[in-house]
């Protein structure tokens, strides 16, 4: 099932897109922690399955983020051996663990910011995993993979310069403005099936830069998912972005990052696709 | 102006203090980024002034954190000379910033959980500034000073093993469940007056193990916030944890580490006091 909310940012509403690509209003006030923590999920299978939901016209209609803002987004650094070799870095004993702030979050067709004074913003395209039941302390790889709601596409975009030469975290070039396109679509895991089955894509200006499968990932979904709860509470409504594979403009010849202009596109086998248009902030 | 909720984990309820110490419902029905963003503060001041708020009985009722979850938590690593020293760590060129996850914050006098597998769970009295309002790309400190609501206690907790020596970025060591204390309330701008003349010191045990002062930080408040809005956008309701002086587990002969039983006091002047007993996951 693929839910999605469309409308105008801040005034998003959550609409569910049904066999026949129409969307039908969920019945349902929001997609967000607190749907998925009571059964949304479940709520609107079975409302389609009966019939019961109204079509929406979506013609012309933004797309926004397929959840509320979420709670925290996590993200694991150097998760593909390629990147974290153009990196120039040391592929990793254990998951490397960042935080990017929730406010960066943006639909996946809306404009993307360089920030002022930056000369190094980079893109990556990444498997996003939404949290479907509070977890801390999972034991098992079936425990992680029985709290996922879902997946969808995330751009975690970067500042390079911001991230790695300005003292200290990686943080300071992970949260800047309009740094998380996240979407179309957050496909339920049941229709998704092996999240390590898939391919990744990006795109820059018509370019395939990003050419990557989930089966490269150093530590895998349900690994991630089992390894971030012995160290923080994962809520409902949560974003995990698992990595990113090679080919960010970081490591490639003449680090060509991202100007205003540029058109990115990013996509995932059987999550959709994402097309930003580069501005300036 | 001292701003506060109590009752419940989850379910407290908005009061202000008034200059007697008693509680008064303030008549709105939350403290968070939209109770700052549309002036409730100014409309608490004049309704408190004109003798409209009611009392609340306060007797036996659970303090909670002053303000509902934030949208994200920024932290300044090594902000102080002489803890940036006792961490064996270079004093920074400019700030060191790492996020804290939004689901740690607890109460004031809630129990504070070691992380299961833990061995060096360490406390951090900081400065934690509140924003009132939204700043992006904040030119200079007199604007910076202009966005923050008020300020309480943090106690940035952290574990040292997570943090520094498992791979990677600090974010691993300060998220874990439980891992901000705050409150107990929230003192507005004007009261705090100069938030770089505060004394802050912290006791485990009944022994006092921090004593600092704000004037020490080697990046100030009104810098912080106006470094921080050139990289992400500060929001209402927002908290900034301001960096801690010296005196961690970390930094002292013998690693005296928290375990299950201490007891932790913090205080900062003119910002009340915060007293948490030890748990284990």
């Amino acid at each position: 099932m693929k839910l999605l909310r469309v409308g105008p940012a801040g005034q998003e509403r959550p609409v569910v897109m049904d066999a026949s690509g129409a969307l039908r209003d969920i019945g349902e006030p929001e997609i967000d922690g607190a749907f998925f923590a009571s059964g949304g999920v479940a709520r609107v299978r079975a409302a389609l399955e009966r019939g019961d939901l109204p079509v929406v016209e979506g013609e012309g209609l933004r797309v926004g983020p397929p959840t509320a803002r979420p709670g925290k987004i996590v993200c694991i650094g150097l998760n593909y051996r390629d990147h974290a070799a153009e990196s120039g870095l040391a592929v990793p004993d254990e998951p490397v663990v960042f935080m990017k702030a929730p406010d960066t979050v943006i639909g996946p067709y809306d404009e993307v910011l360089v920030p002022r004074d930056s000369v190094k913003t980079d893109w990556e395209v990444e498997l996003a995993v939404v949290i479907g039941r509070r977890a801390r302390y999972l034991d098992s790889r079936e425990e992680a993979l029985d709290v996922i709601a879902g997946y969808a596409i995330s751009n975690d975009v970067s500042e390079r310069e911001f991230q790695l030469e300005r003292g200290g975290q990686w943080d300071k070039g992970k949260s800047c403005e309009t740094f998380n396109p996240f979407g179309p679509w957050l496909v339920t895991a049941d229709e998704v099936g092996d999240p390590q089955d898939l391919a990744l894509r990006l795109w820059v200006n018509g370019e395939l830069r990003q050419d990557g499968r989930t089966k490269d990932m150093i530590f895998d979904v349900a690994e991630v998912v089992r390894y971030l709860s012995r160290f923080m509470v994962l809520e409902p409504g949560d974003v995990i972005n698992t990595g990113t594979p090679a080919g960010v403009a970081m490591g490639l010849p003449g680090q060509p990052y991202l100007r205003a202009g540029d058109v990115v596109e990013l996509e995932i086998e059987g999550l959709g696709r994402q097309r930003q248009t580069v501005g300036q902030a």
